[in-house]
C-alpha cells in the first residue's frame, strides 16, 4: 500500500476527549476514528490489525474443535425474559416502527442454548463447542477507556456443551491452553495472569485472564511463584493467600480482563429445558461452559503494553503491515529503487506499507514510529551510495544496514 | 471436517414457516437456523459459504482500490437528523437504560461522510474509496424471503469521493466491472442484468444489478440484444424501450436486486458541508458515489438459481467444502482407506467434508445432494474391489471412476 493513498492520516495532536493511551495512539496513528463515546470506526490500518487478531483467535478456537458460526445481534425479548436478564442495565433495547422490540446482544447464551437444543438430543451428539466472532453492544454509562471498553465492540464467544462434568472440565482446561496460546501469539502472555474469580453458585472458581497495565480497571493480587492471580471479589475469602501454593505475599496490581472462562453448568440449559438422552434412554440436563475474549479489547491492551514515547510497537503477528518501506527525498534514482523494492516485496507476498509521500525525513520517521510497524526499511541517497538500505526493528534502538543485493531474502528472515 | 462431528443436521422436513426456497434448502441442509422472522444464525456450513462470498467481494473491491474499514452499527441520531432520515421507517432505534438514543445502521452515508471529511481536505487527497463488510439492520414489516430480505443481514457498502464528475464517472464504471466480476465468480452472471433505474435529482440514471429468479420481488424489463434491463420505476418514462438500442420488445421478468450503484453527487457532502480545496485554494463540494451488495442476499440468490429437486448445487467458488468424501458401510478396509484419503486431501489443503457417519448409503447420498458440495467422492467395498472410487460432480448426472492411485492429483484437477 502506498502511504500517499492510505486513508487515515497521522496527527501530532492528542485528541482532547480521550484520556486513555490506547485511544490516543490509535487515533493519532490513523488506526481508529471516534464516532461517538465508546463507538469507533476501524480505519484501514486498524481494520488490518483487528482482522489479524481475529484470525489468530479463530485458529486457536478451531484447534480445540470449536466450530465457527454467526449468531444475530437482534435477540428475542421472550428468551431474555426466560432467563430473567431482559431488564439488566447493559442491554440496549431496539424498537421498530411497528413496535416490535428486540434486545441487542451483549452475550449469546439466550441464543446459543435454544439453538444447540434444536440439533443435539442424544449423548452421541456431545460434546461440541460453537464460537463466533461478532459485534456486541453494551450500555456502558461511562465509556472512557478507548477500545478497552466500548459500547459496540468485537467479541469472540465460545460455548461448550457436555453430558458430564468430566467432559466439561477437560474442555475447560483445553480452553485455558488455547487462551494462553493466543496471548502468546499476540505478545502479551508474560503480563497475563490466570486469575481466580468467583465460580458463582455451581463451581468453586471461574477464571479470568488479567493482563497487567495501569490502564486496567481491575485490581488483582498476583502470586509471583505460581504466576497466577486472585481477583478482588474473592481475595478476602481466600484470606489473601494464593489458592495454589498458599503464598501470603500477594502483590496488588492494576489489570485489564482480556478473557474469561466460566462453567455455566446447568444455569442456561435448565432455563431452556435443554436435556439429552443418555445411553439408557434417560433424560439429563446438559452442562455448559462459556469462554469470552474481545479482539478489540486485545488490540487496545497490546497498545497499552507495547509502546514508547514515540508511538506503538506492534508485535510482528498483528502489525498492520510486515514492513514499513520509507523512501527519503525525491531523487529519481532513489524513488526508482524504492519502487523496485516495493514491487519485489509484494511479489513475495510480503505486506508493505510504502511511504512514498513528499514529506521530510523527520516527518516520515515520526510517523513510522507512531504507526509502529515492526520492521522499517529506509532507502535514501546516502544508503544507496553504499548500495544498501537501513533496516531497523521498531522495538530496537539500533539500526543496521543490508545490501541491496539479496535484500528480499534478508527481510524475509526478519519478519 | 468429520460429518459425525459437524454441528447442524440435515432434515427432510420442510420448515412450515418458510415459504422461500432458499430458506427451506438452507435450513434443511444445516446452513442456517431461523432465530426469529428475518433473523438467522449461520451454522458452520453456512458460515463457510458466506465467508467465501465475502472474500470474493473483498478481493474485487481491493482490486479497484477500495480500502477496507469497519464502521459502527450504532449511529448518531444528530447526524441522521441533519440529512432528514432519522424518522424513516426502516430505521431501528436503540435505547440505553440511561436514555441515550441511537440509530441502528441500515446504510452508512451518515457515518462515512463526516468521517471522510475529517481526513480529506485538499484536492490531492482525492479520489478515494472506502468499503466495509458489516451487519446492517432494517425494520422490514414482513420478512418472508429467507435470507433474501432480512431484518439483520450482511452488507458490503462502498463509498467513493471525487473532486469532479469525470472522476466519479470513471470510478462508477470501474465499480460496474467489479460487480460483474463478482457475479461471474459466484456463478450468477448470466442471469444478472445491469438495470437502469431512476437517478434521483442529480443523475439521469442509477443502476441496479437484477438477477432473474421467480423468488424476486422486483419486476424488470429486459432487452435481449443488449443484456440490460429497465426497472419498473422508469419503464414508462422510457416509453417501454431499451435505453441503449431503442428496442421496444422488452420482456417482463421477476428479479432480485443483487447490487446497486448510485451517484450520490453532493446529496450528503452538502448536508455535512464536506468541501475540498482545489488547486487555486478555492472551496468546492465533494462528489460521492455509493455501491451496495449484500453477501447474505447473494448467498440466497445462488440457492434460488442453482438447485434441483434434491437440494442445492453450489458453484465451486462458494461451496462450503471443495470435496464431499462419502464412505459407505463400516467395513474396516473401507473406513481405513477413507480415512487415508481424508488425511491426504487435508494434507494438500483441500477442504473436505468427510461423511463418516453410521448411516445408510441412501441417507448419505440424499444428504450429499441436499448439502450440494460440488464434488462427491464415494468409497465403498464395491469401488475398492476395483481399486477405485466413484467421483460425481453435483451438477452432472453421471458419475465416473478414478483409480486410488494418483487420486489426490485427479481430485485437484476437478476442484
Amino acid at each position: 500500500m502506498k502511504q500517499s493513498k492510505l486513508f487515515g492520516k497521522t496527527t501530532k495532536e492528542i485528541p482532547k476527549d480521550e484520556t486513555s493511551l490506547n485511544a490516543q495512539y490509535l487515533i493519532r496513528g490513523g488506526f481508529i476514528d471516534k464516532s461517538m463515546a465508546g463507538v469507533y470506526t476501524y480505519l484501514p490500518l486498524g481494520k488490518r490489525v483487528i482482522s489479524k487478531i481475529e484470525n489468530i483467535i479463530r485458529e486457536e478456537m478451531d484447534a480445540i474443535g470449536g466450530q465457527e458460526i454467526l449468531m444475530p445481534a437482534l435477540q428475542k425479548k421472550e428468551d431474555w425474559q426466560i432467563t430473567g436478564r431482559w431488564d439488566i442495565d447493559v442491554m440496549m433495547k431496539v424498537k421498530t416502527y411497528f413496535d416490535k422490540e428486540y434486545g441487542l446482544g451483549w452475550t449469546h447464551e439466550e441464543v446459543v442454548t435454544p439453538l444447540a437444543k434444536k440439533y443435539a438430543r442424544s449423548y452421541k451428539d456431545f460434546p461440541f463447542s460453537l464460537y463466533q466472532i461478532q459485534t456486541k453492544f453494551r450500555s456502558e454509562k461511562r465509556a472512557k477507556s478507548g477500545i478497552l471498553r466500548g459500547r459496540e465492540f468485537s467479541m469472540k464467544d465460545l460455548y461448550s456443551f457436555h453430558i458430564n462434568e468430566k467432559g466439561l472440565d477437560k474442555f475447560y482446561e483445553q480452553s485455558k491452553g488455547a487462551y494462553f496460546k493466543i496471548f502468546d501469539r499476540v505478545g502479551i502472555k508474560d503480563k497475563t495472569y490466570l486469575t481466580f474469580a468467583s465460580g458463582g453458585d455451581f463451581s468453586k472458581y471461574s477464571h479470568e485472564f488479567q493482563t497487567l497495565t495501569s490502564a486496567g480497571e481491575d485490581t488483582i493480587y498476583i502470586c509471583d511463584k505460581c504466576h497466577i492471580a486472585v481477583n478482588q471479589e474473592i481475595i478476602e475469602d481466600l484470606k489473601n493467600s494464593c489458592p495454589e501454593c498458599g503464598n501470603k505475599n500477594l502483590k496488588e496490581e492494576k489489570a485489564i480482563e482480556t478473557g474469561n472462562i466460566f462453567k455455566l453448568m446447568t444455569r442456561f440449559s435448565e432455563a431452556f429445558n435443554f436435556k439429552f438422552l443418555d445411553e439408557h434412554g434417560k433424560e439429563n440436563v446438559v452442562l455448559m461452559g462459556c469462554y469470552g475474549m474481545g479482539p478489540s479489547r486485545l488490540m487496545g491492551t497490546i497498545v497499552e503494553l507495547s509502546n514508547d514515547e514515540n508511538g506503538i510497537i506492534w508485535p510482528k503477528s498483528v502489525a498492520p503491515y510486515q514492513v514499513h518501506l520509507v523512501c527519503l527525498g525525491d531523487d529519481k534514482t532513489v524513488t526508482n529503487e524504492a519502487e523496485k523494492i516495493y514491487d519485489s516485496l509484494q511479489k513475495e507476498k510480503i505486506e508493505v506499507l510504502y511511504d512514498d509521500r513528499n514529506e521530510s525525513a523527520g516527518v516520515k520517521f515520526k510517523d513510522s514510529d507512531l504507526i509502529g510497524i515492526s520492521l522499517r526499511v529506509v532507502i535514501s541517497q546516502r544508503t544507496l551510495g553504499n548500495d544498501n538500505v537501513e533496516i531497523k526493528e521498531r522495538s530496537k534502538k539500533e539500526a543496521e544496514f543490508a545490501s541491496l543485493d539479496g535484500l528480499v531474502e534478508y527481510i524475509k528472515d526478519k519478519i
